[in-house]
């Protein structure tokens, strides 16, 4: 069963209750839309039943293969870019101890292919030198320039390392069904590979092999995983007013009020991955056309000694999202101390989350105070269960909040603007057209 | 000499030239004020002769101490939030080897303070039981609540490991010249200890031995680092029309003109950190009076992948003030393939960061297209140099920027709110009728 969550009773001194309930019938039929594949972008809703239809046959092969791997290596190097990045990223850093690889850790999951830092691969390469690695290359056609790169290099390591027969032992290639030049790497090869949906988009697919295989690797329950997204997307699309429908409702009616940057704000360092997760999946469903709310991240406590200033006192543009977890996974108890110079000791013996919570309430009271409507989602802990939920109930909102603005929430095509320039600039074959015309018009 | 360079001619489609240089009086003026102790807020104006001001005296004491620590210890935890954490965490990240603290480095810098997780502390705890740990706490009073939790667990842990005396020996305090629990602790326990200027706050404190004690911990070298910084504050106290200065006029310019989120990008993720110290810098320097520009960060191009998409083509209230690093540290060339399957061959044999530099211009075109005005912060590399000059001319700009806008640039009043909220509610000795006042206000 779902165990999240939604609060929005403090945004209701910004926006009249009546006005948000107004946007309620109109979340509703967006959600039915998306369910219904009637939406805009409906070629691209494979994400909405993944949870329900993904079979314990494939969670039984990743699960398999990442063991696999497992026994073969101490780390194994994910590459992949957006999507192919971030989901992965976000899940296991929030379940992940925050210091395990500081230490001998039996796995660690690294990345590579989301950057092209040369400094980074000089890095990356000398680190792996002495170590047993594995690699998981993420790409649907094998020639998106950053992944693209970082294969190149690392493959090229591996194969001189380990030779060529370990090395294929070692590789798993996530990508298209059947065409696609890693497609064709991999049968070559024998890779083990995974496929990525046709109809799952890179910001999307974190319940697809793109995400959980990685997870898996990482050493985590990704059965568990799955379950709580399942336990959402059976509670959400059979609901009506459910706790997606409420989120869409709700920030829709604030960017209407003037409210155009969301703060996504969370009181617990390990869901900082998840916020970077969500501003891509807010940022490019939405940003597009001169529209969307602008998504931006905070750790609190650490950032209202940052951005809190901005938050409290800054341009009223502000609507702040929260996501609370209501009891931590250890338990550390504030020590007492007989000279209490620091005057602590009124809090000695409480727990040190117990502090956490009162910084959140009082940060709640304090921005309201200033003039920012707060919205919470509510999770009991921090679990793959619980994760699973808050991803799924994150797509489902964005789905049905795009849908609500009548634009195709699940294309992108502001990201090939860059990519076009960048191939004329680089002179990539097939684009001399384009590279002449670039050059001229930096000679201007 | 300073190195770094400031271009704004892609701004010049959004705000005609001789408006910005409309500008221009006002922001010299403005430095002007700064320098001379005349602006709003003159009372924390210590940040801007630090560079010169400090003595080789000072520093020498800050290296010895450093490496006494360094000979002692193997892992130093950092005490500090806000400013006391941001600006070392920057320096450190920018100059470190990414992959360093999984393999077992000399010398691991940690940090903590800065929040208040249990599982954050839990977990900290445990991996500091088996090593050989020091302490360096930053805290002007001594009772701000975040560190000095993170002081009193983790003084505790180093007194059992290693007995009072040896732990004597591995904390080092940055506070109060005088007054304040963390001063008096630290006279009562023989610890040593650095001064944190009255005149110089948080945000501004990464020149002094707040920042440079740890930077220094890190194994870098803060002499260089002082000196970038002291060239940058050199060359700009002298010149008029100077790169801090233009860069106040464009970016005031254009908000003034409704691009009210300044969007920080870089093409290198070693400055991730220095993009969150400066969205703490003039998030909590701006941010106030309903007024202010709004700060976001971007990595790129990983998150062209991610927030490009919105910068492309969402809502048109966005600038982008990108900082380029000609040069990488290391080589790494991209390698010939026979297969050439992933179609990478007309890159073989070229630098990567060639890539990252067509990527970078692509970008530029392809936002400054899209209707985002540009501006470019041109540094020749990443080193203890060029870090000190960035950071001195973001530090300046800041003081420009909110003097323009008459606002007192180096308070923070806003950032009390949660803080005063969280005393009530955690019936700290002393609020008493604020306790009663906020229980009220949630039984309402």
């Amino acid at each position: 069963m779902n165990t999240i969550k939604f609060e929005s009773d403090k945004i209701y001194g910004f926006v009249e209750k009546e006005c948000v309930a107004g946007y309620l019938p109109k979340a509703n039929a967006a959600m039915e839309q998306v369910k219904n594949g009637t939406c805009k972008g409906n070629d691209f809703l494979g994400w909405v039943n993944l949870p329900s239809s993904i079979t314990e046959e494939t969670l039984n092969d990743i699960v398999e293969t990442a063991n696999n791997l497992r026994a073969r290596t101490n780390v194994v190097v994910v590459i992949g870019i957006g999507g192919s990045y971030l989901g992965a990223k976000a899940v296991i850093e929030a379940l992940s101890n925050s210091f395990a690889y500081y230490d001998n850790a039996p796995m660690k999951v690294l990345f590579a292919g989301h950057n092209i830092g040369e400094d980074y691969y000089h890095e990356l390469v000398s680190y792996l030198a002495d170590k047993e690695f594995g690699i998981c290359v993420i790409s649907k056609s094998g020639t998106t320039t950053e992944p693209a790169i970082g294969f190149r290099l690392l493959k090229e390591l591996l194969e001189a390392k380990v030779g060529k027969e370990e090395a294929g032992k070692r590789i798993v290639a996530i990508t298209d069904e059947s065409k696609g030049a890693l497609r064709t790497l991999a049968n070559n090869e024998g890779y083990k590979t995974f496929v990525i949906p046709d109809n799952v988009g890179g910001r999307f697919s974190v319940l697809t092999p793109v995400g959980l295989l990685p997870i898996a690797i990482a050493g985590f329950d990704i059965k568990a995983f799955v379950k709580g997204a399942k336990d959402m997307e059976e509670y959400c699309l059979n609901t009506p007013d459910n706790i997606a429908v409420q989120y869409a409702a709700c920030r829709n009616a604030l960017n209407d009020k003037g409210y155009g940057v969301e703060v996504l704000a969370n009181f617990n360092h390990k869901l900082h991955y998840v916020t970077e997760w969500w501003k891509q999946l807010y940022g490019e469903s939405e940003g597009k056309d001169g529209q969307g709310i602008f998504p931006a991240g905070c750790d609190f406590t650490t950032d209202l000694h940052s951005m809190g200033q901005y938050i409290q006192d800054g341009v009223r543009m502000l609507m702040e999202t929260v996501i609370s977890v209501e009891n931590p996974n250890y338990k550390v108890l504030i020590p007492t101390d007989t000279d209490n110079l620091d005057k602590l000791n009124f809090l000695a013996g409480k727990n040190v989350d117990y502090v956490n919570k009162m910084a959140e309430l009082g940060t709640q009271l304090a921005h309201v105070d200033g003039g920012v409507p707060n919205m919470r989602i509510v999770m009991p802990n921090i679990s793959e269960q619980t994760i699973g939920e808050l991803l799924y109930f994150f797509e489902l909102g964005c789905g049905i909040s795009g849908t609500m603005c009548d634009i195709n929430t699940f294309d992108q095509p502001g990201v090939e603007a860059y990519k076009k320039n960048m191939f004329a600039l680089l002179d990539k074959p097939g684009y001399e057209e384009e590279s002449k015309a670039i050059r001229a018009k930096l000679n201007k």
